[in-house]
């Protein structure tokens, strides 16, 4: 049986008259769109139109909650009160939900955003809050975490589905986090790249690091970003040569069914 | 068999580090809950404990859109384009209402809030605007409007389930309008002078104008508002002289199916 | 004597990740810069970055103040008290300003943007507002407003300095007022008749309406829109083209001194 | 000659509807104000508004800079780039700056607020680029930064004017901080408890700890905080009883030019 893997990306991240991204040019091209809530960008008819958009293109949705930092894009680490964060996961979980139930569609899964993501991708306690407010919203809502993060651990220990992530531009240190950004080497420049270094973690089933370490881990995702002309070339790349490959590709909720029904 | 009102307040208007209303006082004391939704006041936590506190108390809760103006209160009028207000509105009452779920309560009506109110009881094409938004999250969501307003007809139009409510501490002009703050008479001050108010408009089944004028209407809600020390003494007094000439007080809901059953 | 005119172009409203605009291409291009103030545009390192910028290229600053809304990106009519309005405009200018000196520059002159410009250039009222605010912080401040607009007839009798400006992408109607966007002909496309619409307006002494309605009024900018490709063309073009003329180009408070010194 | 002592409060925190803090009972308590800049509270109206009623009552001002997060009211930690967070401070300074100018006084001081005031008083990194910042405004604009703080040190090592203050209601650890709120004993209760804690670290010219460990500094202000019914209580016993003691009471700049002149 041919594997089957996932593609997303994040979307809905202009805001107001200001353009981000090419969701019109991505969505074809992903199973699962990360969708800002609000907190970070996407205001409510930004929301509106990505969602229309992703289902209009058969794609998943899921919620990508920020703190609350337009300016900064949510990238910013912000010190919240978990019953704080907690209430504000839950806000933006809502409001994409109710907004894509309007439009035929629902949130299927939660992936939390910047510098809340590597917050909660480092910290226990963090990751438990972002897993608290999901499992409050709804027991079957998929998390996205990346693999070998503490919001994996988290979800997993918490009994939430969950569903591993490697990122296609980014290398890895040897301890399965990314090479900040700021070091050589953080970045994987162009399609072919990206996809040597997709296709090899792939088929070991094992994140790889840039100094060429093994660690084996589920993979289920892969985040292709939604911004840049490269982030459109890219995307359409992987996909033609996982095909090519033989992968299959799910939306996150019929992946999970596919594994399970595999199981 | 005894007629059945309804006692509704704004609550949920504090907002990070400020108070603002007295919701503990207050939820007691009213039947149902119009609940800010963060665009005018109201951050996440604030707002998910006003829920959990409603559904303690019983009282039905309802969503209370706003323009996009914090700084303003929601008090500002705002020229929004139709598509950008309906998607905030939907936007509000899906936070709104996930929040209230996770709860264990649900949004059971939609109150807009201030400028956004004023202007969808003079203006027919932003009442369709704001009934198109209320219809599109939920057909059997409750609009709370105010009597005689261009809100409520469009409300009734679109055949949505309307309440019509009259202030407690509003004069009313000859149209059925509210006189403006700015005018001599505009607010009906104590305890007294606003039952004495209400109990003349729910005996005459009219709104009764400043000048004496009688402008029959449905009364199916009371609105007394949420923020004073005033506020508190007022809707206590109000519950126990209306229980005292026999009326029955209902969360929305109830009042509708009650009157529905009664039809 | 070489005729002396100067071209203005709204820059620094990028914001946050979102960049907007070409402020590096325009400043080589434009006489005076009006420079977003944070409320519907520009955080603060975007603004510090345009001033020092725009003082690197002898470029005068102006502030460019806004309704509070920056999902609006200032576009949207929002009903401020006047002293509300007042203090907001004068927070603007103040922090512009402030980090212009900090860059070894200064705000010459006040242009207000988008929905406030609209309403100050419609309504007596709010024109004397804002001409308040721009008085209470400077009297030598320029207000640089619409040619045969209320702004401008407020700021001369307000015995502000007033240079009135057209816009080189825009067409008019009879009564000297912008064709709304909404109707044909509302736009001027490409940098040669941009270029004819400018030209003819200056030779005449007049604005030039769409029907050929010649309304004499001083004219001494010409605003040169900040976005889009067709921006940086066009204003290259005016440029050359108008130095080809004859014309000389000078910042305001230039241009202001030299037709003082002329008269 | 008697000995000169200033007291400041935080004022000018209320924010559009939401009113905090008792400005009109504080101003005539206090020698210098430390107002909000919009950051974390005080909308434009608001801070005019402040900044007149302490030109009125002789009060010198200070900005009072934020983490932008109002919802938070700027005490939570935010993760800014040093050259962003120094174009904010700026940006509030500056605002603040024109505004009271407007208003016939100006800004002559600077202290951090909530959380930024934290982080720069515990790392020597953030202090510098506060003290960044306030030089890049004006060089001798007054630092007021708790005692033994990074903060002071940072200030002083800059050449910046620095004033120590100690806080009337707070208790101290062994090494100079507060008392985090979290633990017993953080608080000082009443304004008898705050006089005799303050009257004793004047006398002995240095912080005493919870355990009466002394730590020699020079303590030129006391914060007295600007919410709560007993701050207006204690920020009036302490004036009494420290007069009665033979201070006499000056705003930041009579302090240092007063120290300065005795040195």
């Amino acid at each position: 049986m041919p594997a089957t893997i996932n593609l997303n990306a994040d979307l809905g991240e202009s805001f107001g008259a200001w353009r981000m991204g090419s969701d019109d040019e991505m969505l074809p091209l992903v199973d699962s769109a990360n969708v800002a809530c609000g907190f970070h960008a996407g205001d409510p008819l930004v929301l509106r139109k990505t969602l229309r958009l992703a289902r209009e293109h058969g794609v998943s949705v899921g919620a990508h909650p920020s703190y609350p930092d337009l300016q900064g894009f949510g990238r910013r680490s912000m010190a919240m009160a978990p019953d704080e964060l907690e209430a504000a996961i839950l806000y933006q979980i809502a409001a994409l939900d109710g907004l894509a139930r309007v439009e035929g569609t629902a949130v299927n899964h939660v992936k939390p955003h910047g510098a809340l993501n590597n917050a909660a991708c480092a910290s226990r306690a963090l990751a438990e809050t972002v897993v608290r407010a999901i499992r409050a919203y709804g027991r079957d809502l998929i998390l996205l975490a990346p693999a070998l993060s503490e919001l994996y651990v988290a979800g997993e220990a918490a009994g939430l589905p969950v569903v591993a992530e490697v990122f296609a531009d980014r290398a890895y240190q040897d301890d399965g986090q990314l090479v900040p950004r700021s070091q050589p080497g953080a970045m994987i420049h162009g399609p072919e790249a990206s996809f040597a270094h997709v296709e090899r973690m792939l088929a070991e089933g094992a994140i790889v690091s840039l100094n060429g370490k093994r660690l084996p881990c589920p993979i289920g995702s892969i985040c292709v970003h939604g911004d840049g002309a490269e982030a459109v070339a890219t995307a359409a790349y992987l996909r033609r040569r996982l095909a090519a490959d033989g992968y299959r590709f799910a939306g996150l909720p019929a992946l999970l069914q596919n594994r399970n029904s595999c199981g």
